[in-house]
């Protein structure tokens, strides 16, 4: 029998941190921005053309609210018809009945829903060098956030959804001095690294950035080349102050995230862990350990899923490394597997994401 | 020895009601509004002139948040410079530790503050018989906020700011069939309730709405004659469906919103109650009492506070029957006490109050 969990770095801390919260009640926050970062041609797979781009993240979390999108017909797929990952993470909320909020880091568009609004705005494109506008003030009231609901919670869980996120987690990254050149993940099979590269670099250029100039100044570093989720995120984790674990559920770009708090306040990390899926830790084109390695230390986990014998061939997709991860949904897959004491397996999360496959994609509904 | 808490209406569910919640950890929500109904001279005390009104709820949730104001200087008072009762809220927020969010329930002039959006526009006038833009959306995007935050908390206490609340809560009683003329409570001493039944009226009469023409029909009252707050706090409530106790924070308008859900829900006002203060159910110019016994019949709690014997002019005129409850003033306090298991008194509350009032009203910071 294959293991649900997967420890893919830093598995003495990380079994710790599965120890803690195994049985708990968490809360799951999604946090959603757009940057236009992601228009650059080739850069995200998110949305078909680059006007659906600043749809993405508002469709998503419609999905988890509502089971249906209200902002457009359908769901977020990519130009091959492979579904957004919310697919993951609203079965996996649905199972487990773990309660979620959204936080609006800045977007083009705001979501039909319900939503926690921390001041943001839209991000630019990061070749200008003024990627977010305001990051201390986005961080200032996320803070306030993660405070409150630290409280009262046993846990958090931090997904996010912003189209063209790895670029900017490598660019910030790079200010702060880690290596992480080919080492982002990237929702399509090939991963345009040398793009994500000359667009990081000419960020970072058009600001006159040295690799590592910012390691001391990690708001500089999002506020230059980095985005709105990255802040929104970094201000939510300072206001928990390691008072209760957090996952950090996403790929690379929470390794980013990791590195900007780790950089500003290890103590925020303390009980920090990174919560991923199996696509994300597996993957040959980017390397998540590595960064983590560089950077924040903290434990990578994954959530063991496996679409290999999905009758769909959108959920196929995900084995050969499209999509990969985002809304949070192997941080999502993970604590339904740790709330139910693995009551709620892979296999069983799997099925919920066939039924829901079936209904919204073959439009059953 | 006085008594802490004062059961005013049906005291045998309200003691029930205390023994499900003492000693244990709620979330205090305060959802702001703005309503053009404000500015009828005459209507409210809140701000010393009508753009001032615009920035009042506003200035309530900074005070909480950062113990000043950010969206003007200084903090919000009545023409004579009695101050607001967020000094209450914050100071029992402050010592019992309870986590606090900020619901936006439509407003001129958005708080620095993280906020919780659920769709709202500021409100209009209610004599133009259009007073709340798509109150249905509200609603249905509160009770997703409701649902998921009833998950992991004890219990909620939801208190409000929204000048001119008094009028649109006369407003949408009448519409429901209860004659609440007279009745409804007031931040001055001398109670305008002419003006404010006129002005009832007026809206009533502008839609054509007869007197009890919409009990059956709660939202319409609400779009017709009532106000931002009123649905976005109904459409909490209704997300909580009754899973865990609340306290509805506030006086006579918290009433009309728990007639509100009576007409919608009655089950989602299986474990609620009203909370407030003193100064409202000893207030001879209301009569909180008769209105909840005409309608919801929920039970009322009040916190015994008293600032006869303060130093401060601005405190003791509380006692005169000015301002009298506000920002979940009531439901704070007593909230603090219950969940301290009355190690927080009246007295300590006061004290604290003292403090704070000091600290901003006297410039020592």
């Amino acid at each position: 029998m294959k293991d649900n969990i997967i420890y893919a770095f830093n598995p003495r801390f990380g079994k710790k941190l599965k120890d803690k919260v195994e049985g708990k009640n968490p809360l799951f926050l999604c946090v959603i921005a757009t940057t236009e970062t992601a228009k650059i041609p080739g850069i995200s797979a998110a949305g078909q053309n680059p006007d659906l781009i600043d749809y993405t993240p508002s469709a998503d979390v419609e999905l988890l609210y509502y089971s249906h999108c209200r902002c457009f017909h359908g769901i977020p797929v990519t130009p091959d018809g492979v579904p957004t990952p919310a697919l993951i993470t609203l079965s996996a909320l649905k199972l487990s009945l773990i309660p979620f909020l959204v936080v609006n880091g800045g977007l083009k568009v705001d979501p039909k829903t319900p939503y926690i609004d921390v001041g943001g705005s839209p991000g630019n494109d990061i070749t200008t060098g003024h990627a977010v506008k305001d990051p201390g003030e986005i961080i200032e009231r996320a803070k306030l956030v993660g405070k409150n609901l630290a409280e009262n919670h046993d846990y958090l869980i931090i997904g996010e959804s912003i189209p063209g996120g790895t670029t900017t987690a490598l660019a910030v990254m790079l200010a702060l001095g880690i290596d992480a050149k080919g080492k982002v993940s990237s929702s399509m099979s090939v991963n345009p690294h040398s793009l994500k590269t000359e667009t990081a670099n000419e960020g970072l250029r058009s600001m006159g950035i040295a690799f590592g100039e910012l390691q001391d100044d990690p708001v500089k570093a999002i506020e230059s080349v980095g985005d709105p989720m990255q802040a929104a995120t970094v201000g939510l984790v300072l206001g928990v102050d390691g008072v209760v674990p957090i996952f950090l559920a996403g790929g690379t770009q929470m390794a980013a995230v990791a590195a900007l708090l780790y950089s500003m306040s290890p103590k925020s990390l303390q009980q920090a862990g990174i919560a991923t899926t199996r696509w994300i830790v597996e993957d040959k084109t980017s390397d998540i350990r590595s960064i983590v390695h560089r950077s924040s230390g903290i434990p990578v986990i994954a959530a063991n899923l496996n679409f290999a014998y999905s009758k769909h061939r959108g959920l196929k997709a995900y084995e050969q490394g499209v999509v990969k991860e985002g809304v949070g949904a192997g941080g999502a897959a993970l604590a339904a597997i740790l709330k139910s004491r693995n009551k709620i397996t892979p296999i069983v999360l799997e099925r919920k994401i066939e039924e829901e496959y079936t209904q919204l994609v073959e439009g059953n509904k």
